[in-house]
């Protein structure tokens, strides 16, 4: 099976390509871990070996993507495309730390001798076959396929198709680099169908894909989510809070407040919603307001009742108005824009919280320990914070060397996971005879 | 709320339940070990006095069942449903030892502190509302709504309609139980309706109900899986195979197999399934025959073409017959219906379970090591088992000292599994300050 066939019936040609996965993924999930480094020792060389094709193929999808865009958000979404000689050199070096990774396979996780004799272990194996859709991002090619041959998974990517060509030649390049070792290139599968017949097809490949991972906005989490009958771990989706407590460092609660914000938008962990003690408004609500009207970029503010005198007294006019419950409250900005309400009580917090989080992240800004323990015990969320930016939420700032997702559920794996959330496990039973009375 | 109130919207009647199994969920979710044993004492007290209005309630049930029942199968349903004291002393007695369980929830997974100072814990805490659909077994009521107390979650019980009137019996009594203690009795909470949309809509309660649990036979967990958007954990349906290696004890084989299959027949580790090396059929074949037609019950054997003459040898003609590959191959029997294939290798087997199985229980029985470890190795299944009955496969046998149900998916957990699988995790990031760079 060539990968640029042309194929008649795109759905059953990404049927027949799970299929090699499965296969390829069967060999992959026995290499040790010599075996899997040296695999992914030989893809980076293979794609800095490439590097001209690969830029010219991203060149190929940034003209499409500037012929077919339009509005504002056209010049984020190119930025995303581009690959530079930078970029692919960073690329590669992530795969040099995803090699550095311990191997969770074969890690035995419990064991025990039964009075009966009976040897039982319980040890960490890989899925199988992994999928993961995508938009338009080349490095999620390149960081999935890694994370996944590490963890001893085949996988199948189905990536945005306006980068259909960078994820062609990236795809090329690592099936050719691990051509010479143990992996077969086939446990690399993409979909580089546009169809959308296809996208529907994978994430019903229950029986052939073993679960999806969804990397990239709400809409892509929710259409995945919705469609799937392949399990999924859902990722990404976010209203991050921060509550203030009435006993705090004032200066420390702003520095928080504006890293959790402003640090970067765009990304998940971004604080939305600031919940205030109204004991600590005027002392940490004045110093905040000049801050925010010193940012640039210039950020907005949207406040209640209680708040907005405060925020109105620094911000200019256009930059501060009355939050709309209804709205603001379910919003993940993803912008320079943050929600302030005043709160009477640490319940009244966690009450907020408990009717508007999304379980991604939620932080505690106090010098009060008793407040900041019932906060952590009590807030039902992947990851709850003391005192910490919210922008901490991310897989190697947790110290796993990399990171394949946020995961916002609750079942598998929660908050930031890598090698080990792509692993399953089984009972191994070691006996000699043992019949059960 | 009365929960013997007559609702006259059912299915809201339903969402207000778990609603308030939500909110009761919050204040068992941080209880101690000791508080949660507490209670557990209380409420199997409150069981064993309450027994004359349980039996009673369970006479009105079997009265009903007898009424209505017709069918070979009637037997051994109303043997399910029955309860009597030393039934109901057993389901006491379990409760014992629900409560001499570990405490999962507050257990540090990992802990590290960063080089920027946050502290981060990965710690172990209750999914909140854990969701059991089942068929009419009382025991089911008790064991299910203990172990998710244990576990420091709020339980939401669909029990079969057969049993309406014992589970109302057992769940009032355990609510009252508790009512004296820390536990809410709230979160114990019974959909006591027939209603078909009350069913449908609980297995479509996401955001109220965090997982199901389905508890009992193939056609339950399959309408479980395909009607709910609350996460489900699957359990329960297999077709279990033994491979005999040429090189094997045949005295040790023929014992395992007999066990594997016939200790009970109606349990989803029941051997389904027997392959057999074509050097080892003679030695093996001949007196496991001999075996099967001495048994009483009266086993059946559907055997290929291979095995046929050995076995018909020794069993009556009505007794074997040929195996429908078409069918036999993918059946999970529950009955003393056994199918046998002789293969000529390791690797026709290891082709034939990947095929066939269901991915629950797999064993291998042989006396040779380097057979064992591919097969334990290359089988992709929630257990497997090297000369081990198949039958093993079960929490208290592994060692789990309880079981809610053995995983047939990757996700989460997977093979028998109590407390843990009950349980999700969170990271606590404690910092003083620190700021992402």
């Amino acid at each position: 099976m060539r990968s640029d066939a042309a194929p008649s019936d795109p759905v059953r040609f990404a049927e027949e390509k799970a299929r090699a996965a499965q296969e390829a993924g069967r060999t992959l999930a026995l290499l040790s871990r010599a075996e899997k480094d040296a695999a992914l020792g030989a893809l980076r060389e293979e794609l800095l070996r490439s590097q001209e094709a690969i830029l010219a193929a991203n060149a190929e999808d940034m003209e499409a993507g500037q012929r077919a865009g339009r509005g504002a958000e056209l010049g984020s979404k190119l930025d995303r495309l581009l690959l530079n000689p930078a970029r692919l050199a960073e690329m590669c070096r992530a795969i040099g730390e995803v090699a550095a990774l311990e191997d969770p396979v074969g890690q035995v996780l419990e064991r025990r001798t039964r009075p009966n004799g009976l040897d039982i272990r319980r040890v960490r194996c890989p899925f199988g076959v992994v999928g993961i859709i995508y938009e338009a991002r080349p490095n999620v090619t390149v960081d999935a396929a890694t994370l996944c041959l590490k963890s001893g998974n085949a996988v199948v990517l189905k990536g945005g198709s306006d980068a259909l060509a960078t994820s062609r030649a990236l795809v090329a390049a690592m099936r050719r680099g691990v051509e010479r070792t143990r992996v077969p290139p086939a446990a690399i599968q993409l979909l580089d169908s546009a169809d959308r017949a296809v996208t529907g097809a994978f994430l019903r490949m229950r029986g052939l894909i073993d679960v999806i991972v969804p990397r990239g906005g709400a809409e892509l989490i929710r259409f995945a989510q919705q469609q799937a009958t392949v399990p999924v771990i859902e990722t990404g989706a976010s209203v991050v809070h921060a509550y203030v407590d009435a006993e705090v460092d004032a200066g420390q609660a702003v520095a928080l407040i504006v890293n959790s914000k402003c640090r970067r938008v765009s990304i998940c962990n971004a604080l939305d919603t600031l919940l205030v003690h109204r004991a600590a408004l005027e002392a940490v609500g004045e110093p905040l307001a000049r801050a925010l009207a010193a940012h640039d970029p210039p950020v907005e503010v949207r406040a209640d009742g209680r708040a907005l005198p405060v925020f109105a007294r620094h911000l200019p006019a256009g930059r501060v108005r009355p939050v709309e419950p209804e709205r603001d409250y379910d919003t993940e900005y993803l912008d320079y824009i943050l929600a302030v309400k005043v709160v009477d009580s640490l319940d009244e917090a966690l009450g907020h919280i408990r009717r508007h989080s999304l379980k991604h992240t939620e932080a505690i800004f106090t010098a009060d320990g008793a407040a900041a323990a019932r906060f952590l015990a009590e807030v039902d969320a992947a990851c709850v914070m003391h005192n910490a930016s919210t922008q901490f939420t991310d897989g190697n700032q947790f110290g796993l060397g990399a990171e394949i997702g946020i995961s916002t559920q609750k079942l598998h794996v929660r908050g930031p996971f890598a090698l080990e959330g792509l692993t399953t496990t089984k009972w191994l039973v070691a006996g000699s005879g043992q019949l059960r009375p």
